[in-house]
């Protein structure tokens, strides 16, 4: 069993969370003080400033800034909406509530905050995370999907009556929900050696009927088409935490292609931040060469599984070897699979025969 | 603490799955040793033979039946594939293994079975459903879709690997998934009086925060969205087996309205299932008359919303009071609510004023 890396590792991040939003309305405070308009500056998030670092393997914001200040009258709503932001997420992190970007939108309008729509309130959040450079989940702002989790993983609780308590993720055998509790909770031991994230649902729950976790000494995680950015993170702390290789398996189409590659590399209007991306994970399956290789049942590419193809083979994430030769296999071969087509060889084919060999090519 | 009602109803269930499928196979066996072409008689779930009924208070099948004979040749393809599909799921129950509608259709293939299409295989699994008189779930065929379960129930498992291992569905506060182990699991003692489903994700998560399973001794289940048939049928065991009313809280919409009534009433597509369906939940909310009532924030009714409205004015579903009374103040009002519009009010407000008013005025 290893142990975990960080035995407070949530309750230092909550503390940070405190700090920097507390920080940002001192700087507010001391401007007044000084007799100063408060203003702030931050990194610019439109597209001229987003760049593709190879570095870092994600999507970074480059150096140019904006400013906000209350001197000018345009800017006095967006800034206090952002100042009401802070207040409102702060409230959350201190009481360890959760929210929504839903609740967001509805919450301001208790302070005669009312935001134009949805996208305005969710732009402010972002903005937010900015300035702060934390992401909108440390706020306790979480998203409505969830996905799942199984395998020997002993996590132990922070949530608010739970502080302490200890559960293995295979307590329940359709997998654990991946929600505010499990994203907040501490890792405290593991026996697993990698981490298997599987696009769909129902071949998460053969996976754990077969067994996968214990044959190949794996967590296995169900991200339930793209995978919300609360189960992006939890991935991304797994790898980084408990030094756990990834696999990522999806359909084989460019749009189970670009979950597994949101998952690894981000995505464009997450560039500010960095906890969301797993840059060593791989993409294990299904290519399209597998469509060829196991000759396996499979539909026609539509005309806008094309389109997006040909927008990957441009996108600066995909320019590694793998992506851009299972791009132009997919073009070429003009099919798509999903997961399930291995039952034509049996429900077991996939576990007994793909996954070994899958494992073995990308590892 | 009550106790369940029927210790080993899941294990007696399987038997009957099992008996009803080989009694099916020993009919045609029977028809052959006789001589005779082998043939199947089975209710028509054509639209002119579903009908509501008021005393079960749910959609059912008529007496029109339809038969199907190997003497012709035109019925040879759907009944072979009637006999492969329930030899294949009388594997599945065998072996306690589990499977998707999406994997039917690619393990035909295995048997060169080919499938016209999707629609097809699943609409063979219906008849499979219509001929047994037991539903897809029961043939460890389960949906892709995972909706969650919070609250003071133990269970003891049925699935392999975890036989009699209990758990109490308190102990991940992020939720457990409602799959196959949770949908086959035995009950046994839960400390709840009510049952609270509810449509959202993120209300789900707060209703567990504010502790709404303690405050009113509530089993809390997460629809995610419309409720998949599992989840469903889960409700209908609450019901009938623990004996505990179910409230059904939806946003205020014709869309929300129709989550609730599925759960209630079921719909015509399971005419021939008694097991989905839980007439004696009640939707407890949002309301039309809510969101004017509690001057909730609102967005207006779209075409299509408006155009639902009057098709569910139609549905001999809604003939109850509350739905007719509900479904005309939409149209008055012209307006829809989100649950998360209550945050207007702060984000407890829901459940320190809005859920118990509700609940009251339901029971």
């Amino acid at each position: 069993m290893k142990k975990k890396k960080n035995e407070s590792s949530v309750t230092e991040k909550r503390k940070k969370v405190l700090a920097g939003l507390e920080n940002f309305g001192m700087k507010l405070y001391d401007q007044m003080e000084e007799g100063v308009f408060p203003w702030i500056k931050m990194p610019s998030r439109s597209i001229e400033n987003i760049f593709y670092s190879q570095e870092v393997r994600q999507y970074i914001l480059g150096d140019k800034t904006v400013r906000r200040t209350s001197r000018n009258i345009r800017h006095i709503r967006p800034l206090t909406r952002l100042v009401w932001a802070a207040r409102f997420v702060h409230e959350l992190t201190q009481h360890r509530k959760t929210s929504t970007l839903r609740d967001v939108y509805y919450s301001a309008q208790a302070y005669d905050m009312t935001f134009k729509d949805q996208p305005e309130s969710n732009n402010i959040i972002t903005d937010l995370e900015t300035v702060v450079g934390l992401s909108r989940e440390d706020f306790n702002v979480f998203p409505e999907e969830r996905s799942a989790i199984f395998g020997d993983l002993t996590i132990e609780y922070t949530v608010p009556g739970y502080e302490g308590r200890q559960l293995n993720l295979t307590s329940h055998p359709d997998g654990m929900m991946i929600g505010p509790a499990l994203t907040s909770a501490n890792f405290v031991k593991t026996g697993a050696d990698m981490v298997i994230a599987i696009e769909k649902g129902g071949l998460f729950t053969r996976f754990i009927e077969e067994a996968v976790h214990k044959k190949f000494n794996a967590l296995l995680v169900l991200t339930a088409g793209q995978a919300p950015r609360a189960t992006r993170h939890f991935i991304h702390r797994l790898n980084k935490e408990l030094d756990l290789p990834v696999h990522i398996f999806t359909d084989g189409d460019p749009w189970g292609m670009h979950i597994a590659m949101v998952i690894i590399s981000g995505s464009a209007n997450a560039a500010h931040l960095r906890e969301l991306t797993t840059p060593d994970a791989t993409w294990s399956g299904m290519w399209a060469t597998d469509i060829v290789d196991y000759k396996l049942p499979s539909d026609p590419l539509t005309n806008i599984d094309i389109k997006r193809l040909h927008e990957l083979q441009r996108d600066p994430r995909y320019k590694g070897k793998l992506w851009q030769r299972e791009v132009k296999k997919f073009l070429k071969i003009k099919k798509k699979a999903e997961q399930e087509a291995f039952s034509r060889y049996g429900l077991t084919y996939i576990v007994d025969e793909y996954l070994p060999a899958k494992l073995e090519e990308t590892s």
